[in-house]
């Protein structure tokens, strides 16, 4: 069946979650928005390309970082609401220079910081 | 630092979403809502605990499947707008009886089924 990326369930602001999991170590870098125009331009350039909701504009990930995702896989939820894709990052994905933005743990009823910035 | 579910970030409706992550094959299993209740509940009892946007209601995953998921992990995003769960996943967490609910790829255009329900 030809994929048409209008059948995904969108939010009211017309946006759908992506998550970005690293395709070799399997880590989860990051949740983002896309809408339907960076679908299209994600699944065209292997680029992973979101739409920042606080810019309003959008988000060719690593476009000034350096720090881009190239497209491995992209997988639709079975509720066709959530968007995984596979991806091939170069550099740390958050913007707080770790590799994931996943860096705080709760545990025992505490914050820890469980990864450290990269160097550089 | 103790942390204070209070404190992330939830959207209009007092949503966050929830990552589900297997802690053994680091496969992303879905993806769904959870509230501040939620969440409390999921930290205190370990059985993970989301709410149903469909029902209006807790959903303690896995209470009338048996596909329970236990929290090994859990971790906050750099925004605080995003949940990252490590689970023991029981069965398959898909409703369709798959392992993940990711089991739709777009490649070259098309939609490819990757992964077939569990037998039983």
């Amino acid at each position: 069946m030809a994929f048409d990326p209008a059948t995904l369930i969108y939010n009211e602001a017309g946006l759908i979650p992506a998550i970005a999991q690293d395709a070799e170590s399997g880590d989860v870098l990051m949740m983002a928005w896309m809408n339907e125009k960076a679908i299209i331009q994600t699944l065209e350039t292997r680029r992973v390309t979101y739409w920042s909701r606080s810019r309003q504009a959008f988000w060719i990930k690593g476009e000034t970082s350096g720090h881009v995702q190239e497209l491995v896989d992209f997988r639709v939820d079975c509720d066709r609401d959530c968007l995984l894709l596979s991806i091939r990052q170069t550099g740390p994905a958050c913007h707080t220079n770790r590799r994931s933005c996943f860096y705080t743990a709760v545990r025992d009823g505490a914050e820890i910081e469980i990864m450290a910035p990269e160097a550089g």
